[in-house]
């Protein structure tokens, strides 16, 4: 009963009578498990049994759904397992232990023939995992873009809404409890990654494959280069992109610009937004609360609703945990990040003399690098360097990293390539 | 196989493998009735039998769901019940007929222990009654504000864009296929007002109550006044709004300025979006297009995999009709519009002499309406009136009213007061 816990007990309680006009029947707390939690919690009182032991909860016969809010891989796992075992379905909200062990964990389920349900673990109290997995059941979905890290987007809405630093803007994150004390998870893309992993398997009917997710954080984005996107007419955000290929499966966290009249452009602060492209419905977007303790709260009574419901159905018309069928999925391989094509926004320091644009854009060419867009300042009083930004045409990541290599090696130029990729999203 | 028809032949011919790799079975059209159709059409050949006889379909053993889309009242409506006591599942695309008819056809499938599924009749392929109906049921839903009409948006997305006048641009939308050759239904809001009553009828427990939702189309707004609005910061959309208040619930369709930061007030030409505000979950939004062969055909499949999927269910355990368990609706009274509370945008053109703010807001200030901006121009040259445009807080429909006889009954007013909803959709 902590965040996403006590918001579910209090949500359970409050909306009680709303839920049960909905499902038919009440549903009601009968063991909880807790280290500590706040008895004048609303609705902790209607809880018949609170103990500190959670194996005492999951071997409750009293219990036929166990939600775990308890995050993390251990013990959540093994309570997972037992829980299974036990013949109880389970609830959770862990996109870690999701990303991670779901194969296992839906093997398990499967075999015993119990629910394991999962829609809080991508982008909270958005009902994205339920739109993409029978929503959208008639499309062969093309590529998923989202903004699933709300930590993420609060930083880079308020570097760009009032041009502060990256360091600046998570310690007051921080402060405000939207960044936990390690960032790492949110400004590192682990915790995009976790959710990204679970929309591309139930996107393409493929194993969760966290380890093969290509991951790149926020935290080397400078207020320049948001600034300068901003003149180029597009946002960077923080986005998971997983995109069906005939070769391969792209599966990528990493900041992108994307056109600024892009809906998916406009989602501030620590909202979070999935844009999903499907073959018939062309593209839908699905916006909301990414965490918190009763978004998520949401998400979470959401599943036990429809668990209740399919108690009386028979396992084999479910619907699967991954979208698609166990023995249908597919082995269509994840491809790796250098075999990736986008387009891309690239910031080179280069000397203030004559002839550099054509040599930058010599190297690139060399590479078949073709350039949508330059923009050139004039240096700032004393300064002998000045930024060259450029916005590429799409072309393989391989070549990209070929050409860059090319481009430091160059004697002209002395600081890395900054390279930021590029998405149309259209 | 018409529009709807014939796109959901196709899609369903060519997504059938990751159809049947998601439902676990094939899905296969035993047979179609059809008046006239292209044999040439992807997917027709897999037909096992086309007629024009929907009677026939309706009737024939080897159906276990009707697909009805058809559109319109009648044969719809008979066609639908019929199935419904051949003991057939029925999927529509029918708003019309759902938000006429949809009590009695839902009582009737409720006897007959079928389902009528309806995801389709609202927002075309978005998921929306999905995510209402199950994703947010754990919230009590306060309110719904939706661009359910893609014509519509398409029409004010033109004026907005390039200042033209609403009959050059209903027009070209004719031309483009994007307005029927009668654009009643769409410009007059009662397409979106079919739409709305379902949303409401979902989200709050209530029957569908078609004839008691206030509609007003967007035939009358000017140019002036969507530039007026940009100025303030606002966007006008036609909007579907549904709330619930404590004295009752509101349903209304009409044109709304709303801030020009909303997410919502940037979706825009035909596209649809749905923001949905649940007590536990907060805002979230549904954004995708909300008419076209093949999201329509979308939405429609997606129903029969549900339906599919439900088949092996006790009725009593499946997603009831409207949410609600039908015996757990609610008799809450839809409000009249004269009781229901917005703030207001109001245009008044006034005779450009000292003193006529001063004496209209103190016809507001009678009626207790307050002023929050105010916008006067400089009259042009040889113009004896000027437009004076306002922002009011909010006050109740009927105080409106009665300030607007006051101000038009001033023999310094000499046309009618322009009056437009504002929602901050906060």
């Amino acid at each position: 009963m902590g965040t996403v816990g006590g918001g579910t007990v209090s949500v359970l309680s409050r909306n009680a009578q709303e839920i049960a006009r909905r499902a038919g029947r009440g549903i009601h707390i009968s063991h909880a498990a807790a280290r500590e939690y706040d008895p004048s919690l609303p609705g902790v009182s209607d809880i018949d049994r609170i103990s500190d032991d959670a194996w005492a909860v999951v071997d409750d016969p009293e219990v036929a759904i166990v939600i775990e809010l308890i995050g993390g891989y251990s013990p959540a796992k093994e309570l997972v397992l037992k829980a299974i075992e036990n013949g109880k379905h389970v609830v959770t909200a862990n996109k870690a232990l999701i990303a991670l062990h779901g194969n296992e964990i839906f093997s398990a389920a499967q075999e015993k023939g119990v629910t394991v349900a999962f829609e809080a673990a991508v982008a909270g109290g958005i009902p994205i995992i339920k739109a993409v997995r029978e929503g959208l059941a008639a499309n062969q979905i093309e590529w998923i873009a989202g903004i699933i890290n709300g930590t993420g987007n609060f930083i880079l809405t308020e570097m760009r809404d009032k041009g502060r630093e990256f360091a600046d803007v998570l310690a007051e994150a921080q402060a405000l409890g939207y960044a936990e004390a390690d960032p790492t998870f949110d400004v590192e893309g682990i915790d995009a990654a976790h959710k990204l992993t679970i929309l591309s398997a139930i996107a393409f009917g493929i194993p969760l494959q966290f380890d093969k997710t290509y991951t790149e954080g926020i935290t080397r984005i400078e207020p320049q280069d948001v600034a300068f996107a901003e003149e180029l007419g597009y946002r960077i955000k923080h986005l998971g992109i997983t995109r069906k290929t005939p070769t391969g499966i792209e599966m990528r966290v990493h900041p992108t610009l994307i056109p600024e009249r892009r809906l998916i452009a406009n989602v501030d602060g620590v909202m979070n937004a999935v844009l999903v492209y499907g073959d018939a419905v062309g593209p839908t977007l699905y916006y909301g609360a990414g965490a918190g303790a009763e978004p998520t709260a949401s998400a979470v009574i959401a599943d036990v609703v429809d668990v209740v419901r399919a108690l009386t159905t028979d396992p084999g018309n479910r619907v699967p945990h991954l979208a698609f069928q166990p023995d249908k999925l597919s082995s269509l391989a994840i491809l790796p990040m250098e075999e990736v094509e986008t387009a891309y926004y690239l910031r080179i320091q280069v000397q203030d003399v004559a002839g550099m644009l054509a040599r930058v854009a010599g190297m690139l060419a060399e590479e078949g690098i073709s350039i949508e867009a330059v923009k050139q300042q004039e240096p700032a009083p004393g300064e002998s360097e000045v930024p060259l930004v450029m916005l590429t045409h799409r072309v393989r990541e391989k070549r990209m990293d070929r050409a860059i290599t090319r481009i430091e090696a160059f004697e002209g130029i002395r600081t890395p390539v900054i390279r930021i990729r590029v998405e149309h999203l259209g």
